[in-house]
């Protein structure tokens, strides 16, 4: 016994992933026995398949959709992936002949495209993360010259920073210009109102939302763009745009947490947090602060203090947050969305990304702060970190952790 | 009150779903709340990773592989996708230039193979079921005299008869003969032993081995064969084979039922039921009798009687079965298996399949052959079905049950 006091943990990494609802829980446990194949023609297949119906409506509301346009997949990767494809149809006509993605999308979008790498073109965005509507017109415009038609894939909300798109204005831009709009959704989901998006098809993961992982879905919103073909083939199930067996309990939970609306008072608890961190760092830059940003996020740096020591320090005081630029190469690398934002080079592998939910409490915030300030003084003092003092062993594990990790 | 007693329905459609063993319920759920994204760095993350870690563990043992093997996918469609790619590596060397398929596979395989068509050869089987080892010899031969290389796809254990391939013989055949095996296990896996099949990539289902839907897996027993590229690509998890959150407590199911070992008594059971149905049906025709059967499948048909018509008197007498031929067209259709076995025209669309699992007890199996006696009774005397007196709203709500569905 040493005598501290244990406390909970806080978990400050919802855009990693967010902790399961009680709402979402109780919906998976109650198909998660009785989970019968939704293809089955029995009694019990007809109670599966009315659960997805269920949860289908639900999901189709969240995103102002008709259900019929939902296509349950395994998660927002496999949505994403289906979603962009050059040979998807737009009014009744096959066929994109490029596409078109802003600098900051996720991973899922940025590699996970169907498009040949010759029909892609990566737009930028200004240094606070906005997409520039002048260059998307110029793309959109040549590819309508030449005869084309363009898919342009822009996010509701930035995972790293929070930076909200103005996807509903973009969503007529591009449509009075002749193209598609795909939506990556998946942080704005729950957060902010996706009631009108205005995009064709729209990118969502279950357990961002507070369902479990293994669901997402892909909504085809405005009834203009069929996507397909199928990334996974095989049974035919969703109609023929997505094969396997449907996750009866993780699409059930992803329903309850689409339907149990939007999380109340998340800027206010950030807002908390970014005052006591400019208190105690008055030098920290808080990414995109100036642009609309998500309620719940806050992408920052300190100047001269290396993310993996911050990220550590965060660790060991019982605080979960991410670095906002884990990669998939192995190593904690440089971030794409903060160099896409011309965030100085010293910044792009220092940010720290604080990420509250549903479960987030004020102490909490005030929790993280303090962590935070206790790591900040030790580290300018030259003093010891709780760091030092740890057996190489623990060390090492901390290291190796830090340097795997995939896009999230 | 009608003054009858309710029983409790007997579900006999392990094949399609198997229900969740209490194993993998408690794993799942003890990761359920805490479950934090595996990629993420702070000790939640390393949590999460340790749970796949012990779950991939388990997976591997299932089938004699290393744990590095294995690749967890949203389930066996992805998989099996994932497996059968000609760009898959061999010894070292990248490439494949024909798939060679037996006709019974499941259609993940022979819908969702990543060949060409013109590089596909589909090997027939025999009466029983059985793959036809002189054509793959000579299909292997023409493969290498023209310099190439040849993959080849044999399930472990038909879905829809239950019928064993010799794997481990086939393994050999194919390996002489310069060539990589794929094996779909799905159904094999829990309830025959699969750990030393002998192929390069096996394909495993959780849910069909009692875990949850939503986990699957692809390994790389031999060390041969290096699978790729990823069907779903993004983040860049599972080295790079599949991208999107890790659905942990799937994969913690997944790997408590790897662990339950196989389900003993199954034959037994099955055998009581098939007395039974013989019996009742003397002229029932079971499909792949004569030759080496998972212990837990009876695909049967009864001349004269219609499946849809059983289908329904099983569902209605509280037992849960199958056609074996639900497809994906939205029709209850002809079933290729049973095609390939040259099983005559007018059963093909007539099979039913009983299948059981470790909550299968003898009561279960009398109770399915005593609904098929009263059933098949009824039928032959001509006389009023439980059907002929239901609301017309609940006879279409079942039709449409029966013509809707998937490959499962």
């Amino acid at each position: 016994m040493t005598g501290q006091p244990v406390r909970p943990r806080v978990y400050l990494d919802h855009n990693a992933t967010a902790p399961l609802r009680p709402e979402a829980r109780a919906a998976a446990l109650a198909v998660l026995e009785a989970a019968a194949n939704p293809s089955s023609v029995h009694a019990e297949g007809r109670r599966a398949r009315a659960t997805l119906d269920g949860a289908r409506a639900a999901v189709a509301a969240l995103v102002g959709a008709e259900p019929e346009g939902v296509v349950f997949t395994s998660g927002a990767t496999e949505a994403a992936n289906l979603a962009l494809s050059p040979d998807a149809a737009c009014d009744g006509r096959p066929g994109f002949d490029r596409l078109l993605v802003s600098a900051t999308e996720h991973a899922a979008v940025l590699r996970g495209h169907r498009f040949p790498a010759e029909a892609v073109t990566v737009l930028p965005v200004d240094g606070d993360g906005l997409l520039d509507l002048s260059m998307l017109g110029e793309a959109l415009d040549a590819v309508r010259a030449a005869g084309g038609r363009a898919m342009v894939a822009v996010q509701a909300a930035n995972n790293e920073t929070g930076v909200l798109q103005p996807v509903r204005a973009i969503a007529g831009f591009v449509g009075d210009r002749g193209g598609a709009l795909v939506c990556d959704a998946v942080q704005a989901a729950g957060r902010i109102d996706c009631g009108a998006l205005g995009a064709d098809l729209v990118v969502l993961s279950a357990h961002k939302l507070g369902g479990l992982a293994g669901a997402g879905a892909l909504v085809a919103a405005s009834g203009r763009v069929a996507p397909g073909p199928a990334v996974l083939r095989g049974g035919g199930q969703e109609r023929g745009l997505r094969s396997g067996t449907e996750n009866v309990p993780a699409i059930a939970g992803f329903g309850a947490a689409a339907a149990a609306g939007l999380v109340p008072g998340l800027a206010a608890l950030r807002d908390r947090f970014e005052a006591a961190l400019l208190d105690a760092a008055p030098d920290a830059v808080i990414f995109g602060r100036e642009a609309r940003r998500l309620p719940n996020t806050c992408a920052f740096a300190v100047p001269g203090v290396a993310a993996e020591r911050l990220l550590m320090a965060f660790d060991l005081g019982g605080v979960a947050v991410s670095s906002g630029s884990a990669c998939a190469s192995g190593m904690v690398g440089r971030s794409h969305v903060l160099e896409a934002m011309k965030v100085k080079a010293s910044f792009t592998s220092g940010a720290i990304r604080v990420s509250l939910g549903w479960s987030s409490v004020a102490a909490d915030a005030d929790r993280a702060a303090s962590v935070l300030r206790g790591a900040l003084a030790r580290m300018r003092a030259g003093g010891r970190s709780r760091m030092d003092g740890m057996p190489p062993a623990r060390l090492d594990a901390l290291g190796a952790a830090l340097h795997r990790g995939a896009t999230i």
